[in-house]
């Protein structure tokens, strides 16, 4: 499936009419600017996570994004059901294993939710990727970045298990399905002194496998949405605050000919 | 009772020299943001959701805002607490039943909350508004903007039933009193692609009810003064981030004379 | 241990160099502005609660930074294990009792963890810090600024008492340790109008004891950056929006020669 300019162009017209409804069980620390990404991409976010409704909200959104940055028990039941829900009602999961390896807790966590509903996509940085499949990495915090090609074994192994997406981000971001592989090269490397962009990414693809139901292709252009905002802000920029505030400005206000522009996409 | 740029300008000025504390039991989405938005206008915000203390704080407070925005049953118990006490010392009360009508669980709560304490403000958008009336409504996010005017009856009914002021966020914010009735015009449509501005809304009226005891008066000062602020930031304005900072920044700089040259507001 | 431009700038390109991963269990309001800061100064924040992980986390960690802005119950607990691992693991602590005085149950809560591990820096406002010695102080919310100079006896006795640091935040930061005190004059009193300034000062205390033993020399260094970035980022600021903005933006660029021009210390 292709990656270009034009099918980019084709989903992110789709969001910015449907305003697809994207139900998030994020983490604290970026519940705020991961739905600003969303409304400005064009998406509806809703954070919600009472166990009470979320399987309610998670059947009727159009993607459920599940993301384990600030994990806590009662959180992690909610994330069971929530993810049973939505597959029951074929609404696309996105799982993004935040800090997996950096404890047993997390790791733990992150296997059993996999184990019992395939999510559509996967999204974590190389350390993350590699430590669902318990391949040694080194962790260094939560918004770190190890070179994304590393993990490329982890992430094909990965993608044939569940028979899912996977992307992995950094320098270069993978796109691997079970039979496809692709590389977007935009992005800057100041993005990796703003928290969240990681989990942003994965809040994006949500948004993106809402539209379109071929997810390789769908994660594919969310990587690339991100990596070319996140490129177009970082010029003539002052430091990490500015650069997000543009990178959100810029998913609002992103043309086709900026994406024409920016695109570099590797596909194998 | 009037709407005018001189009694808004009153109230305004009120909050930044007495600088009123208070108390948020909000959602995790909006905590940052709407702390920035009080402390911009001049109040002084506290958050604070703990069963052990909230009724110490929200006795001592000047306003007490409840926001459902992501809710949990341990919260829930937290924010009748806080209710009953509120009332009980006399501090007034907002109320702001965010995603109401998604599920039922926020409906059943909502109206539980309400069943105890009336509070002296309902603030909400028209699916909200009239899902409080079990009246059927689309529901689209907890960020959407249905037409007000649509809210118009149910808006009427809430506020003879709770004897209290009721706010539709819209293209047009309608303030309405058991015997009142207001339309703020102010605003611009981009601020509905960031999030939680609803919810700043409802925090600044309980800035508003602080200073002012009519709270309907005080309720469109708030409403006015979001309006006004929003509408300043979206000029010249590169997407909804650079909106989010400039209106914080007019919270804090609005003169009497932006004020007098930007208020549009129809009394009936 | 002296406090200058040069010894502040051999510890920023430590932080720059190394980033240190710093764990935080701090409050929802403040958490992504917090994460943002650390990244931008160069440190690698990590936020996680879960009793379940507190532990491994803490030992891993160069510092822990405890904020108890947004208590409960369960974070409570969070709280005990994980400065008891960091204590065994000879991580350094920083304590921040936001809101301490404003209720018995934070008062409770601050001297109970206060009274199980002694940190390396407590970091408050003059009421916080008073508060915590038991005298009495007037509580405006947690943003508030009294002066600085009325906790001094209390910051010198809470030394002695824990055998530890203790800067209190004001229009002076007072740095005060068993044997040593110093008063950073840099700042501005704008930052008092965006939330969670003082929280990001305890996030920056940690990443600065993360690479300098001397703790003394290190919070007065974290105390100094954040005034001299704070100060320079309010020059031809438009509102709190853009100085927080400017702030992290200059956490990232700032020089050595902007800390020369700007540094102000008294030390006694």
């Amino acid at each position: 499936m292709n990656i270009t300019y034009e099918t980019l162009w084709v989903d992110l017209e789709h969001i910015r009419a449907d305003e697809p409804l994207i139900h998030n069980i994020t983490n604290y620390v970026v519940m705020n600017s991961t739905a600003n990404a969303l409304l400005a991409v064009g998406a509806s976010p809703i954070m919600a996570h009472a166990l009470e409704e979320v399987a309610d909200i998670a059947r009727h959104t159009k993607a459920l994004v599940i993301n384990i940055g600030t994990l806590s028990s009662q959180w992690i039941d909610s994330m069971h059901v929530a993810m049973k829900a939505a597959a029951d009602a074929g609404v696309p999961i996105v799982f993004d294993p935040v800090g997996v390896g950096a404890t047993e807790y997390r790791t733990d966590t992150a296997l059993s939710l996999l184990g019992c509903v395939k999510p559509s996509v996967i999204r974590g940085n190389a350390a993350e990727i590699k430590a669902l499949t318990r391949e040694q990495a080194e962790i260094k915090g939560v918004d770190s970045r190890e070179d994304s090609e590393s993990a490329r074994a982890a992430a094909k192994i990965l993608s044939r298990e569940y028979n899912c997406v996977v992307c992995v981000s950094g320098r270069k971001d993978l796109v691997v399905s079970p039979h496809e592989a692709a590389s977007i090269c935009n992005g800057h490397q100041m993005m990796t002194r703003v928290t969240g962009l990681g989990c942003t990414a994965s809040a994006l693809v949500g948004a993106f496998v809402a539209v379109n139901p071929h997810h390789f292709q769908a994660a594919a252009h969310a990587m690339a949405i991100m990596g070319i905002a996140g490129e177009i802000a970082a010029e003539h920029c002052d430091g990490p605050a500015s650069l997000q505030l543009r990178f959100i400005d810029l998913l609002y206000s992103l043309t086709q000919r900026d994406i024409k522009e920016h695109l570099k996409v590797e596909q194998y």
